[in-house]
């Protein structure tokens, strides 16, 4: 294994693509990663240019030309059928072959999670690799998953994304014996649909540290440092909290712009309101894992911002560092092996 | 029938009550409701004499004696099996008995739904009532249906909740031609579950103003008037959200308690907070309807303030003076006769 771990970034991926990955992948390399900045050569050695690495930070930065790009709105399937020399391709392959260890896109999601899966392939004991979002609570982070790479999903499925939500939280989020909880409609184990009773009865015997059912007013309390749910289920949390996120800053900031007195009183509250937004902001976990897949793979947000991109670029680089994927087969190895001595 | 619609609330409901569901009921009654009041005889007295109602105003409220209340904790089915003299059982049974068109309960969520459900019955053509909540977004409310009272809903049920959702939000949030939109984690018909797309294909020809799938990011945007989906998922994004907005709550007051310059900042924005929280707070809508109950059922948050209780009250009449659910029957009853005709 090498010294550093090496991050392969999809420099074309995502609304402001070269110019926020690009950024992202400098101020990561000024904080001691090792980057590949995939995409096509001229246009980001002309934006890597303007940021002037200099000395040791511009050794940790190799260019890799990608020909072609997948775009937001093309089909999942993209990089795999069409565009066989895009960057989010290119990524992965980098990978899969041992010169990188994680990936990072800010690009189409489902094109980075099918390239991520079918080149990169999937860990040993996953059946299907998951998506896992960070979300702030008013104490730290609470890790819910999955957030839309499966639906349909079986009682085996969402007790592997327990086991891979835990590690994720203890290896990357520093959470000591991770609380996980079920996410259902009622805390009692009766409560809830077919699916949710029989992972209930699963996860008590996992030898995780499962706290029972918890339901979406939990999510945001930090109740549970992981929180299990079908992709469906998660997809839609995801997406609806991020909506209402919107909607709150927007109409917040609508009343602060109305009337002397309320624009006075949120000039001078400003800082109160970007420290607001540290805490809360998807920034610090930039990327969402998609756990089970070999080496690692963090998808950020399609508007991620230059400090979002560093952030998913060091959260690779510490996953890559905690072997986070090789403790995923490990652990799923000792379950099957202790339920094939039970019986 | 008669000239104002009589609305049975439950007094003994709630977090705070006998205090906030009186002195809610009170405030409607001072804007013209008409308001039979359920509880303990004494305490509700007691209550009520505190707020000196005079002339028209006093004629408009009777109290009817309940010896029983249901705890928030107590098993939903309790007011069938154990506390049958329960306030919420003899508000339903008013309503039975056509002594009050609708019910408004800020108690226990689940003996409620089951009090109206099986004291005042199931409109016909409806196979499952739902729990519908109005929720803000920059321009108006969505209304998001089910969010609690069914899982494992079939097609059918989804399809039913689309008619029921259509028409609260004509006749109460007083929309017109309500955009339907399908919860899903893809525009394309393709995307989802089984569940979502055969959902799909019958909403395509229910008559409705289907604009096809929507996602988690739509519910809080205002691309759509009424939101279908099943109650597992309706219920989770609901109290995912609930418990969002309160975090940030929490956090923004943190920030802005800190120091003295974010402190008067806050001071001086405090009304544009104030305005803020009128146009996104629950109070509006104070409660979720029970739509496909006879008579009509709302339930308000057990944290309900005496305003959202005001305004539950409020909407039960709008609920009741413009029939929404003998319009329930019709509708589903035209689209029965339509579907044999079709064959």
């Amino acid at each position: 294994m090498r010294a550093k771990p090496v991050i392969a970034v999809d420099a074309m991926g995502g609304d402001d693509a070269p110019g926020h990955p690009v950024e992202g992948a400098v101020m990561a390399v000024r904080a001691g990663c090792e980057v590949r900045l995939v995409g096509h050569e001229d246009q980001l050695r002309e934006e890597l240019h303007r940021h002037r690495l200099a000395g040791d930070d511009a050794q940790r930065v190799v260019v890799v030309h990608a020909e072609e790009a997948v775009a937001m709105d093309d089909p999942p399937i993209t990089p795999i059928r069409k565009k066989r020399k895009s960057s989010i391709r290119i990524a992965a392959q980098l990978v899969r072959d041992g010169e990188a260890d994680a990936l990072v896109s800010a690009g189409n999601t489902g094109a980075a999670m099918i390239a991520a899966k079918m080149v990169m392939g999937t860990v040993e004991g996953v059946d299907r690799p998951a998506l896992a979002a960070a979300l702030p609570n008013p104490k730290g982070h609470t890790v819910l998953l999955d957030v839309g790479a499966n639906i349909d999903s079986k009682p085996e499925h969402l007790l592997q994304f327990a086991v891979m939500g835990s590690l994720f939280a203890q290896e990357v989020v520093k959470t000591s014996s991770p609380r996980v909880g079920l996410l259902s409609i009622g805390e009692e184990d009766s409560k809830g649909t077919e699916l949710t009773r029989e992972v209930f009865q699963a996860l008590e015997t996992s030898g995780l540290n499962f706290v029972g059912n918890v339901e979406g007013s939990d999510v945001f309390k930090g109740t549970a440092d992981v929180i299990v749910c079908d992709g469906f289920v998660g997809n839609v949390v995801l997406k609806s909290a991020e909506s209402l996120a919107d909607m709150v800053m927007t109409l917040l900031k609508e009343e602060l712009g109305r009337g002397f007195r309320a624009r006075i009183g949120g000039l001078l509250a400003r800082p109160a309101f970007v420290d607001f937004r540290r805490r809360t902001a998807y920034d610090e976990y930039g990327g969402a894992p998609l756990l089970g897949v070999k080496g690692g793979c963090f998808i950020a947000h399609g508007r991620a911002t230059p400090k979002a991109m560093m952030s998913a670029i060091l959260r690779a680089t510490e996953y890559s560092e905690a072997n986070v994927s090789s403790k995923i087969s490990e652990r799923l190895a000792e379950r099957q092996s202790q339920e094939a001595a039970l019986g």
